[in-house]
């Protein structure tokens, strides 16, 4: 009979969960020592926790199946909050597995003693479970699992007690019948069809999430090619399709000033996987609330429902089934020459990315004109930045090169985020993935320069600019990746 | 009239907090701007989370007194959260600033939208406040740093929302009395008295928290020269003063085994500032609980107690007023020779330690021998990794140096626990602290090869081993920490 972490293994992987992030203490040991019963489970090695749920997000988010995190106890749990923020927030599927103390070692309030399900539920807060028995650990973890996929996908929490995990006489448990998210009613497929056709209204459809996608992207356009309406990506794509060859459409801007010009008379916004626009930060005397007074908000199909089959119901209810979708032309940029600045670096990526490539954005204000130069490129997917919590770039990478690993990743990143997770290289190395890493080096927080004077704050002096300047010492980013044996 | 951000500097400054360690985004920008207002208050920038909770532990350690840190909201708090929960068990007081967004813009649930004081109370069960407009703000600064200092010290999460920092007319708030924390019983005393002197069984004290330093253990001597009773020092202390000319005293052992050998046959057993010794995991089939059977637990002096004042009461109850204590003779190894290992690294470090040092001691399993080796260097502080939370050991030393700009830091770190939070090493250079750091490599997790056994796991097969394993690729410690602008 297996212990708890062999039958946990197996239930993960028979319910398609093949690969996990790590960074085990000694709490886990046993899921560790067990690791060699499940030969179909890979496991990856993060130096940081970081690193491991980043990955899991970037895995998700290519896969299109939630990886599993190994996790040490609630501070471990800390260390991979940010990037289960960004993985949250994107919808991401993913299921921590959080080793904790034995069930009767609690009470002792160890070192490593802390309220475990409180910092998860901050992630989690709608799957978060201590599993009390070795009996019940397969079927929590198969519940984990499902709860993860979705859809929507989200972050599921298995706290795992040391005594459960090498408790023996556990099964493993099968995966529970997946879930048959419903299309949108005819009811709201008709009034979403009134407004924009023939009203004669502005209207515009917004997608995000699963929408982003080659099929859901070729609906929404043929609906466009039929009425004239507008297609919006959501300022923040989990995952999105792009390039010669694909629907084109236009991202929110993070921005809210220019947010704000791009939904102008609007008088119908159309939400298919997506929230209304709201302004990333709140600014003293500006609107958090983006979308235009007078603009009636539908919602086509909400992240638990079936985001294609919904958008498909719209083409027929429009009549836009023969319309033709408008396809992006291939065309690139030339290869800039001259001195070396973030624009022409943009240029360059636009020149030569290479078909099929995964891009982690994370470049901040040094990518804004990304999205421009890399438009034609030959086919590609673009993930950004879901939840706002810097450091998440080079993770996504490790994650998204994992989980395609016929595919070239590309990882765009800002110096000052690119330093929450540095750590990603050395799993990056050590899994001999194909990710180029390109960290753009402007020597400030950039981005909060612009910030400090957009939420109107009393001029800084000496010392307030001092918080914003990464220029003493200058980060020596060549050095840094060699020593964790990326060449650079 | 100042605004929220300027009252809340003026208000920390005014209670003692002269120290904020920052890695602030755009919701503390009003924060960062008002610093210039402030002259009292220095800002150290770090490039992770987890360094500024470290560096403010580490602070505090050496200043007996608070600093601040500043956050980015719930993923910036997830970042720093494995620092404050070795504060936390610590016992070390610490002031969270958190920036959230404005009040009215949190119902948007915008992308950085998450629920900080859930996180908080992870490591701040007891003080955590989102402050709710500019007027009340100073009051609950003051508030805080009150929480924070105790006894016993704590970690006190103040939530600050951009809109009640942006806001104008908060006046400063003065500190509230400090409280008297009260000595030991004369009941309590007394029967301690009883226990420990004619009663002719064996008994301990052990030593925590505020107890290890200079008077204290200088009382504990007195107590131990007069009747004989045996002094321990808790397993991970938050500040040993110890070296030459100080009383000596044992700490308690990490493994277990060890910890049951040294508390065998002890029928008493005299808690001050500490708890009852109890394994750091559980393994099967062992005990959790370290105190032997039949041993009576009394306390003389609970962490919001007293505890010089305690100790002196027993001193007086037991006669010992004129007893001499003992005191550690000055006595150094040899400077070692020949080819390095870790104990000949550990013997150099007590051949050269300078005096007034103070030595960060995450060293693990490389640095066992180094509470011998340096047992009769000069007079030194040692601070250790309190809450086992790794990654705390640069960071500490960090917040050490900034506290004690005129003593040597010295830090000693595995290789691996190095890599949570090497991002220190840039703050070190910024700031040009006195700090020296040894990083044992043995490209290895070695303490989980010896967990690993401990746990009683089935043989770990090559995946298991491999999550262990560190050497592919070697980590190049002098190119990464070059990188940060630390010559190695």
């Amino acid at each position: 009979m297996p212990n708890g972490a062999q039958a946990l293994l197996r239930t993960l992987v028979d319910a398609g969960v093949t690969t996990c992030f790590t960074n085990p203490g000694t709490s886990e040991m046993h899921f560790v020592a067990a690791l060699d019963t499940a030969p179909e489970m890979r496991a990856v090695l993060a130096l940081f926790e970081g690193v491991a749920t980043g990955a899991a997000d970037g895995y998700a988010r290519m896969a299109d199946k939630p990886a599993a995190t190994l996790l040490h106890l609630g501070s471990g749990l800390g260390n991979g909050l940010a990037n289960l923020h960004n993985a949250r927030k994107g919808k991401v599927p993913l299921v921590n597995i959080v080793g904790d103390h034995a069930t009767y070692h609690v009470k002792y309030d160890a070192q490593l003693q802390s309220d475990i399900e409180t910092v998860a539920r901050n992630v989690s807060p709608n799957w978060v479970r201590t599993s009390r028995s070795t009996d019940e650990l397969p079927r929590d973890a198969a519940e984990a699992v499902a709860a993860a996929k979705g859809p929507p996908g989200q972050v599921a929490t298995l706290i795992l007690p040391a005594d459960v995990s090498w408790g023996d006489g556990a099964q493993p448990a099968p995966p529970p019948p997946p879930p048959q998210p419903p299309v949108a009613s005819s009811d709201v497929v008709e009034a979403i069809a009134r407004a924009v056709h023939g009203s004669g209204e502005r209207a515009a459809l917004l997608l995000g999430g699963r929408a982003l996608r080659e099929a859901p992207l070729v609906a929404a356009a043929r609906i466009a090619a039929a009425t004239g309406i507008k297609v919006y990506a959501e300022c923040f794509p989990t995952r999105l399709e792009r390039g010669a060859g694909l629907p084109a459409l236009e991202r929110i801007a993070y921005f809210a000033e220019l947010a704000s010009v791009q939904l102008a008379g609007l008088k119908h916004l159309i939400l298919v996987d997506s929230k209304a626009p709201v302004s990333f930060f709140a600014y003293p005397g500006k609107e958090s609330y983006l979308v235009p007074d007078g603009c009636e908000v539908h919602e086509l199909a909400a992240p638990a429902q079936d985001v294609l089959g919904s958008l498909e119901a719209l083409v027929e209810a429009v009549g836009a089934g023969g319309a033709q979708p408008a396809r992006r032309e291939a065309s690139r940029p030339e290869r800039p020459t001259g001195e070396l600045t973030a624009d022409k670096v943009c240029q360059a990526i636009g020149a030569v990315l290479p078909e099929g490539a995964i891009v982690s954005d994370e470049a901040v204000t040094s990518g804004l004109s990304l999205p421009t130069t890399t438009a034609g490129a030959p086919r590609h997917d673009w993930l950004t930045l879901t939840g706002g919590a810097i450091g998440q770039g080079l993770p996504v990478a490790v994650g998204a090169a994992v989980a395609s690993p016929d595919r070239p990743v590309i990882a765009l990143e800002g110096e000052g985020s690119s330093m929450y997770t540095i750590q990603s290289l050395w799993t990056m190395a050590r899994e001999q993935l194909d990710v180029t890493a390109v960290i753009f080096n402007n020597r400030s927080y950039a981005i909060l320069n612009i910030e400090l004077e957009r939420v109107g704050a009393r001029a800084g002096g000496p010392k307030a600019k001092s918080q914003l300047d990464l220029s003493a010492p200058d980060l020596d980013l060549v050095q840094i990746a060699a020593g964790f044996g990326v060449p650079a």
